[in-house]
C-alpha cells in the first residue's frame, strides 16, 4: 500500500500517520521525491482509515509497484526538455540517430553529419559498450565521452550516450552529456538507476528483453524516486521464440498500452529490434504508426566498417529514405525551408540553465 | 534438391532427367502444379550434372522447401482477385472486416453493414469455428454458410470464411463462398492444405503462433502446388513470451520479410494479435505502416454480445476511425464522393467468370 | 456452465433440466459420452437454482472447458492396456521406441529388435509423416501401415502410429493399429480429435508447442466426449525461446502439472523437443524423475541412414543405456531374468477381446 | 581471435607475437588472469602466422567469446571448495537451502535449522534483495550480512549471499561471506563481474532469463579472466511462453550442455524456476537426473510469514522429504550414522587459509 501525503503537508501530519500505521501494526518506508510517499507493510490495514487523515491526498491500496510513474499520479504527458528539443507529448516524433560505438573522432564527425543530414535531433553513440564477451570491444570510455562533447560543440548537436557502469556517472557529469542512457541488461541494475535518479539530466531508458510492462514502469520508478523526473522510455524488442526471424522481436503493442499507463515519453529502437539493417525502415515507421514519440536509430558513415552491430546500422541514405518517409506520411513536419539539412542543425541551441 | 523443368519440355525431357537421378542413385516425385517438378532425394547430385539437361529450366541445390511461392520462381507480386477487388501488388490495402462468428442472420447483417460504412472491401465471419473447448460454441455450420451467401447477395460484399474441416469443401463450393480461410490451428493441416488448393476459389492462409515464416511458405507451397495459385498470406501473431500483455505477438517484422521471401500478398489480422479491442487500432496502422497489403479485422455491431471473441471486435465507430486513420496519412486513397460509404459498397461487382 | 447427470438419471430429469435452463433465458448443448453432460450458454444461471434438481449429480459454474479429462470428474489414475501392457498409475514407465519413420521392411524390424533389446514395451513408427514441405518424404502410407502389422506379428510389439490425416482413420482400423498418434501440429485439429474418440483404441496426444496445459486437456476431452476413454497424454516440448539451444523445450513442470489436473496417463517424447541425440537421455531421466509415466523416444539401427530426424535418434546401445540407467537409480524395474531382452519381448501377448 | 601464450612465455615472446600482430594490420589486447591471452582485432589474420612463433600455446581463430570457461581449456571438471564441501566434478550434488531474504535473527536460525536437518551443506539467504519496486522490501543490507556471520558461526554452515550492488563488495570481504552471489538480473552487469572476479572467494552466476548458454559463459568469462577461478553456474530458469504454467521455465536441457561446454560446475535453482512450491520437488529431481551437480532450494521455517517469495519457499518437511527422495534413488549417498542431521552439521569445517 502507498499512502501519498499533499505537497502542503506538514511534519505534524506525517507524523501522525506514521503513528497510526504502527499502531495498526504496519510499517511504513518515507520516501520524498517531491511529495512524500509511505510505502506500507507488514499489516492489513484498511485505506479508509487514513485516507480521511489530515494532509493525506490518496491512498494506493493495491499498488502496482508504481506510483510516479503512473497516468493516475499524472494525467498529462511528461515533455522531456533536452537543449530545446521536446520529446513526448503532442511534439512530432523526434530522431536520436549515430553510431552504436564512438570508434574514432572522424567516424563520428561523418555519422553525425549523416545522421543531421537525414533530420536527426540528437546523436547517439557509445562510450562505454557493455559486450557479451570480455574480448570485444569495450568503447572508448572517457576518450570517446571527450570526442562526443567536441563533435556537440561543433555541430549543435545534443548527445545521447549510455552509462554501463554507476561508478563512471561523474565522468558523465563533468562532460556534460545531455541524455543518460541506461541499457537492456541494465534495466534491472538498481545501483545504476538510483545513481541516475541522481544524475541532473534525462534518462533513456531501454526496456529489458525478458521484462513486462510494469516491470519497466517499475523500474523507471527507481529514478523518478530518486528525483529525477526526466525520464524517456525506450521500447528495443523482447526476447523473440525460436520462430521469429528478428534478433529481437519489437513488442508494437507496447506502445500504446505504456502511454495509457503512464505520463513519460516512449520512443522506439528499431535497430536492435531488427538485428539487421534491410528491416530497421519498416520496423520505424511502424513503431511511429504505432505511437511512438521517437526514433533511437543507429546511422553509421560505413556500417561495414564498424566495430559493433554493424549489420544494423543504417547507411546515410536509408536514414534520409527513412525521415522522407515519415514526412510523407504527415508523421513528421517538413522542415522549414531556411532551417533544412544541416545548416539548420548547426544552430546551437544552448539547453536553458 | 528441386529440378523445375521448362513449361515446354517434352515427356522424353522427364524421362532422360528421371533416369539420370536414378543412374546416380537417386529418386525423384513428379510433382505438376503447372511446369514439372522433381523432388530429389536419396543421393548427392551435382546440380551441374542436371542443369545442362534439355528440358530443364533450373535447379535448386538446397531448396529451403518452398519454390512456388518464391519470389525466385516469380519475381513479380501475385495479384489475388475477388469479384472485382485486387489484393496484392501496388493496390491499396484491402479491408476485410466482420464479426468472428455467424450468430444470427440480423447480427451477421448489421455487423456487415458496419463494416461497409467503414470501408470494407469483403466480409468476414465463421461459420465453423475451431473452439478449444468442445463445450463452446462452434458455429452455424452450413446455416452459417447460407446465411453469408444471402448477406452477400444483399451487399454485394464477397465473403472470407473459415473452413475448419477438410471434409466440408464441398460445401464451401456449393455456397460459393469467395475466400476460404485456413486459421492458425490449421496452417500445418496437410489434409485441409491439400483439398485448398484444389477448391478453385482464394485461400487465405493464416500463420500458425509456434511457426516460421519459412514454416508459413511451405503451408503454402502445399496449396500452389495441388494447383491453386491464389493465396494470400495473413500474419496474425505468434506465441508471445510470458512478459508481453497481448493474446498473441503481431510480429511486424515478418510483413516485410515474407515481402522479399514470397510474391504472394500478405496481410495482417491485428484482432487476434491484440485480444483487445483498444490495442487492434495502433497495432492495424503499424502493419500497414510496415508494408501489410491488407487487414483483416473483427468488427461486431454489438461486441458485448458476441458469442465468440467479443472482447476484440471492434465497435463500429472505432472501425471507421481505423480507416480516417489509415486515410489521412496517405496508406488508403479518400473514396470517391459518388461511391463512398454503404452506397458505393452496394453495386454490384460481380467476379468475372 | 456444465451440468453433469447423474448415470441413472432419467428421460423425464433430462427435460425437466432443460426446461429450467430455457425458462432462465440459457440454451443448453447435450452430450452424452457415458453420463450425459450439459454445456449450458447464453444467460447468467445460479448453479445452485440446477443442483439440487433430480438427477443432477454436479454443476461446474466456471467450466475450465474441459471435465472428463479432469482429475475431479474422475480422481483415481486412468490406466490404458494396450495388448497387456499398462500405462498410468503406479506401473512402471513404458518405453515406446522406434524409428521416426517406416522406410523398409528391414529398416523396421532392425529398429524395432534395436528398441525391445533395449526394453521397449512398444513399437513406434511413422506411416504417414507430416512434413513441412510438400518436398519431404511424407511417409509409406498403407503400405507402411502394412510392414507395422507384420512386424507386429513377428515380434509381439503392439504398434503406435500417428494418423496424420481424419480420412485415414479406417485403414488404421483395419490394420488394427495398436495406439493412434495424434501429432503435435495436429493437438487442436478437430476433425482427427473427432474421429479419435471413434476409432475404438488408445490415443495417444501429443502436445502443440505453443499450448497451454489447458488447452492440451480440452483437445483431450474432445476424444473423451466421443466415448473413447484411453487417452494417453504426452508431452513433446514447447515453442523455446531464441536464447535456448534445444529445438524445443521439454516443459518438465508441465508433466507434475497434468498429473494433478488429470487422470489421464502422461509421458515424454525428449526425441522431438531435444531435436539432437545426445541430449535425448539427460531428458528422459529427467522427464521420468518429474513423473513422467512413459517415454516415447526414436531410435533406429543406423540414424545417419534415416529419411526423417535421424540427428535425434538414438542408436541402439545409447537406448540400452537410457534403460541401464532408469533400472540402476530404480524407476524401472530389473527385468526377470528368464524374460530380459528381446527373448521375453517376443512372447506374444495378445490383446484381451 | 584469441592468442593464448604458454605459462612461460617470455617477454620477448609476448613483443615478438605483438609486433606480428600490427605488421599485419591487427590491434591486440593483452589479458593476464594466469597465462596471457590476447584479444586480436582489426584484421583477418591467419592464425598458421601466430601459431608456430614462439611462446605460443594455441590460437583460437573464430573464439566463441569465452576460453577460460570452455573445457577445451581446461578439460578436467572444476571442483570448488567453500569451507570443506566440494561442487562440481563427481561430488554428489550439493544442497545449498534456506530462506529468500534474511528477515530476522530468528527466522533467519529457524530457517537454517530446517535446511540443515533436511541435509543442506550450505546456507542461502538475502541481506540486498534486487526488488522489481522500489517500494518491496530491499532486505536488510549490512545488517543481514552481520546476521548470515552470527548463524555460521553458531551452525558451522557456509552462506552463500547475493551481491547486487557492485559496491558493497568490501562489507562482503568484511563479514567473510563465503560465496557471492550474482543474480540473474545482474548476470551482464559487468560492473558487478568483474569485480566479483577480485572478490577472493567463490562466485555462483545465475543465468539471466533472456540468455543463451554462451551468453552465460561469456559472463562467467569476466569473472575468470579477472582472476577468479572459483565460479558455480546455477541455471533458474528462461523466461516462459504464455502458454507454459510456471512463473519461469526450468532450461534443462542446458545442464548437460553447459557440462558438455564447460568445466564449471552447475547447480539448478528449482525454487524461481518454478515459483510455486508444490513444483519444487520435481523439479528438483529432474534436474540432478539431467546432471545438475547441486541445487540451491529456497526453504523457510514459515513460508506464508515470507516477506519475499514466500510461494516458492519449500516448508521444512518438503525439503527433508527431497533430500530423502533424491536418496532413495541413489542420486545422494545416505549420510553416515554419526554425522546424520543437525548433529553433523554443527561440527564447524573451516576453510583452510
Amino acid at each position: 500500500m502507498l499512502v501519498i501525503l499533499k505537497p502542503d503537508a506538514t511534519a505534524e501530519d506525517l507524523e501522525r500517520v506514521l503513528g497510526r500505521i504502527e499502531s495498526l501494526g504496519g510499517a511504513a518506508e518515507v520516501h520524498r521525491p517531491r511529495q512524500i510517499l509511505l510505502a506500507v507493510r507488514g499489516a492489513d490495514i484498511n485505506p479508509q482509515t487514513l485516507v480521511a487523515m489530515s494532509g493525506v491526498e490518496t491512498v494506493q491500496p493495491s499498488a502496482p509497484g508504481y506510483w510516479l510513474a503512473s497516468r493516475r499520479a499524472h494525467p498529462e504527458d511528461t515533455v522531456v526538455r533536452v537543449r530545446g528539443r521536446s520529446v513526448g507529448g503532442d511534439h512530432p516524433p523526434v530522431l536520436i540517430a549515430g553510431p552504436c560505438a564512438v570508434e574514432t573522432e572522424d567516424q563520428l564527425m561523418r555519422s553525425a553529419e549523416a545522421a543531421l543530414e537525414a533530420g536527426a535531433q540528437m546523436l547517439r553513440g557509445g562510450a562505454y559498450k557493455p559486450r557479451t564477451s570480455p574480448y570485444s570491444f569495450q568503447g572508448l570510455g572517457e576518450e570517446g565521452l571527450a570526442m562526443l562533447a567536441r563533435v556537440r560543440e561543433r555541430l549543435g548537436v545534443p548527445i545521447v550516450t549510455e552509462m554501463r557502469d554507476a561508478a563512471t556517472l561523474e565522468l558523465f557529469q563533468q562532460y556534460d552529456m545531455d541524455v543518460i542512457q541506461i541499457g537492456a541488461r541494465n534495466m534491472q541494475n538498481y545501483e545504476i538507476l538510483r545513481r541516475a535518479g541522481k544524475a541532473g539530466r534525462p534518462v533513456l531508458l531501454k526496456r529489458g528483453p525478458a521484462t513486462s510492462v510494469e516491470e519497466w514502469l517499475m523500474a523507471a520508478e527507481y529514478v523518478l524516486l530518486a528525483g529525477n523526473p526526466d525520464v524517456i522510455l525506450c521500447e528495443r524488442g523482447v526476447l523473440p521464440p525460436a520462430s521469429v526471424a528478428t534478433r529481437y522481436q519489437l513488442d508494437i503493442a507496447a506502445i500504446p498500452i505504456v502511454r495509457r499507463l503512464s505520463h513519460l515519453p516512449v520512443i522506439a529502437d528499431p535497430s536492435h529490434a531488427a538485428g539487421a539493417r534491410d528491416l530497421v525502415v519498416p520496423l520505424a515507421q511502424a513503431a511511429i504508426a504505432a505511437g511512438a514519440q521517437g526514433l533511437l536509430v543507429e546511422v553509421h558513415a560505413e556500417p561495414c566498417q564498424a566495430l559493433c552491430d554493424g549489420r544494423q546500422a543504417l547507411e546515410p541514405g536509408q536514414a534520409r529514405a527513412l525521415m522522407e518517409n515519415l514526412r510523407r506520411h504527415g508523421y513528421v513536419p517538413e522542415p522549414a525551408p531556411a532551417a533544412s539539412g544541416l545548416v539548420g542543425a548547426r544552430v546551437i541551441d544552448w539547453r536553458p540553465s
